[in-house]
């Protein structure tokens, strides 16, 4: 009976109140209030309260045995509230579906625990596949979806063309970052792209800008709120630039269409995370060198800032400049990778920049070096071999301009978009130490 | 002097006829024709021709020095070309610079060859940062950029969320799919996914419908035309289906909006391939059950078709329903994956399906087992321990609606698209058995 009438999404149902409809979801919740029982019924498109009166004697009797996450048919009518249960500011808070029949789709076992439950984080990670279907993560995806997809589209409008960076890579050139090695055909070894940096640089040569959403892989032995053994950067790189500012200023497009069009997409989604939207400056994000930062903070001259400098320099900016974003400038060109661009005329620093959001770096960028034998000296001054780049040396071979370009981690970004403590709840399936999907040590 | 005049891109050139502009790029080709000396110069948005009279003594005195994949910034005046050098249907086939002055920015070491050689396809990978530049590359890759957007707009326009599916995976749980092996902390072995299966249906219970562009890694031991390390899928699944052709008909929609959208953003490319864009039929892609098929070419039953095969039920397909795109279904549930869901009154055929395009299976999907039991079942059936997918099994555990979806190969899909002879040519940086960048023998 009910498969022959059309389903309707829980987001349309306002179009519908009168009539008769047929909606399917997941029951999130169900309550008792006297003779009736309630559900909070949830499908792809948003979230509806449903009730059933005891005169619907059928659906009584099905809805009795109905908990959280049983997956249900239901037809009904869609009514609005009686005037006392309307809560306007929620979604579907003005009507309800009283309902009529049950198709009862699936069955699940016996739940862990409630899914509004506070569970600590590696009970969370245990039990992803049903945790990930609690509001507080639904939230943070559908987020982190419309950042993605936002920041793609300010590429692109900026003339950036997408690429498909590799995953698996020859060598761990760069050593140091500490990369993981695959069992490759016939014993060889690959490896893990740690970051997908020279082929967006070799990419600088067929199209000038690009862009790249890829996976990166890091073994450092860190157990820490910021570090993941596999994450996705949003990397792109541009030619024909006269210093790192150009890359900066994309970078900054990039991210105030992101937060504006995040706040559009998702109104409601910062009070359950106790947050508001990011703060953007109406003038540029506010830049300070390295020293100026030092300076600003009366801390001593070091290559780097600590991460309890970088949340006292995100303050500095929230106070003094109205921004939650600042980017910092002028590192020496030593702490940073070997091909940062150094100007001589500004030596010992390099044009490398971060950009810190809510006290931590999000972002890092440079302009680099376009000229083969000065890439080669650098090389060598770092004790690397160039044979070992041989591939990548080519594109420096053949003509490139200069160029810079950044890379934001999309975890990082999304956590403390959200003020989230961990990045590890911005990540879907976070992979580190100690776990990948189940703990490691229990696994094996 | 150059430097203080503000950049014009290439593309809009023919805005700022009988203008001064400052262009920059990359020397494609140099002709010299008497006396003077033209230049193809590239950038982000497009070609242009320069030309250099003898009167330009300076220009003159640089271009002599000027050949392929120089780097340059040439200052002069956008002129409508002489009548018998228009080429209407050209890019900027009617206007030309006429230059005036030339900044070298970049020079080229001794190439190894033209661009515009016919090298075979071990050159033209040894030398990906250089052969990319040429046209027919940066052709590739153009469209490869707009097929991935249009297809990601067309499931976010069918209410798909996009997510990040990761690429480290705890066991080789399918087997037989040969993953490699990656060297985790502490001793511990990683394979690399072979697919986002199961993340994207453990992805239903929170979304209903998602999405995911992802990295899958196979090892299988095959140098073919049509096999690689490392590609690049669009995934999707979805739920609360009647049966496979929901996903289908998804899936349709999808390649429907690729096409279109690829015609409107490259007009111009289908010649240079010699090639025409893809048959789409008015009325609905053909299906045929893979014992249809066998029938139609008189193929006796076997439980898959040949390659041979595949390529005679397109041409079937394109003569007799007007469609580069055919859908096989019904193939028996022993040849497809263990999730795959049969139906008992079809049994022993199940609810997979492949989407062939122009000889090439481009595309896999299926209805999927939505009941734990029965998945455990099917586990066991297979030889499968279900202990080892518990993770997975959580999904079914805890309310599962039927649900389905399906899986296109990007580098498949854009290289049939140009009928490409070898997936490599449209897959940036292919890695094969012999190769990732450079070839594996010679590296070592």
């Amino acid at each position: 009976m009910m498969t022959s009438m059309e389903r309707t999404y829980i987001h349309n149902l306002k179009d519908h109140i009168g009539k008769n409809v047929l909606i399917k979801g997941w029951v999130s919740v169900r309550r008792d209030q006297g003779k009736l029982v309630f559900f909070d019924i949830r499908d792809v498109s948003g979230s509806v309260q449903g009730v059933v009166v005891p005169a619907e004697e059928l659906a009584m009797a099905v809805a009795k045995d109905i908990r959280s996450e049983y997956v249900v048919g239901v037809s009904g009518t869609v009514n609005l509230r009686p005037e006392k249960n309307i809560h306007p500011d929620a979604e579907n808070g003005t009507i309800e579906v009283g309902i009529e029949s049950i198709e009862i789709i699936s069955v699940p076992k016996d739940l862990p625990f409630e899914l509004s439950a506070d569970v600590n984080l590696d009970t969370y990670l245990d039990y992803l596949p049903y945790t990930l279907r609690g509001e507080r993560a639904r939230d943070i995806f559908s987020l982190q979806a419309t950042l993605v997809e936002a920041y793609r589209a300010a590429l692109r409008r900026q003339r950036f063309v997408e690429f498909q960076a590799p995953s698996l890579v020859g060598g761990d050139a760069e050593g140091g970052a500490a990369a993981f090695s695959v069992n490759y055909y016939y014993d060889k070894k690959a490896f893990l792209a740690t970051s997908p940096q020279f082929y967006k640089q070799i990419m600088v040569g067929p199209f000038e800008r690009v862009f790249t959403v890829a996976k990166i892989f890091r073994g450092e032995k860190h157990a820490t709120s910021r570090h993941l053994s596999e994450a996705t950067c949003i990397d792109f790189e541009m030619g024909f630039i006269e210093n790192e500012r150009e890359p900066m200023r994309v970078l900054e497009t990039c991210i105030r269409d992101v937060v504006a069009h995040v706040m559009e997409q998702h109104p409601t989604l910062w009070s359950r995370f106790d947050t508001i939207p990011p703060l953007v400056p109406v003038e540029d994000f506010p830049v300070v060198t390295l020293q100026e930062a030092q300076r600003i903070l009366g801390a001593p001259e070091e290559p780097d800032l600590e991460p309890e400098q970088e949340l006292q320099i995100c303050d500095w900016a929230k106070r003094e400049k109205q921004s939650d974003f600042v980017f910092i400038t002028r590192f020496p060109t030593a702490k940073r990778a070997f091909y940062t661009y150094e100007d001589p005329a500004e030596a010992p620093y390099s044009r490398g920049f971060d950009l810190l959001f809510r006290g931590l770096e999000i972002n890092s960028g440079a302009q680099r070096i376009h000229e083969y034998d000065l890439l080669i000296k650098r090389l060598k001054d770092r004790g690397l071999e160039p044979e070992r780049f041989s591939f990548y040396l080519q594109a420096f071979k053949f003509g490139m301009p200069p160029h810079g370009g950044s890379s934001t981690g999309l975890e990082r970004f999304t956590a403390r978009m959200l003020e989230l403590p961990n990045v590890k709840e911005a990540t879907l399936f976070p992979r580190d130490l100690n776990r990948i999907d189940s703990r490691l040590s229990v696994n094996e």
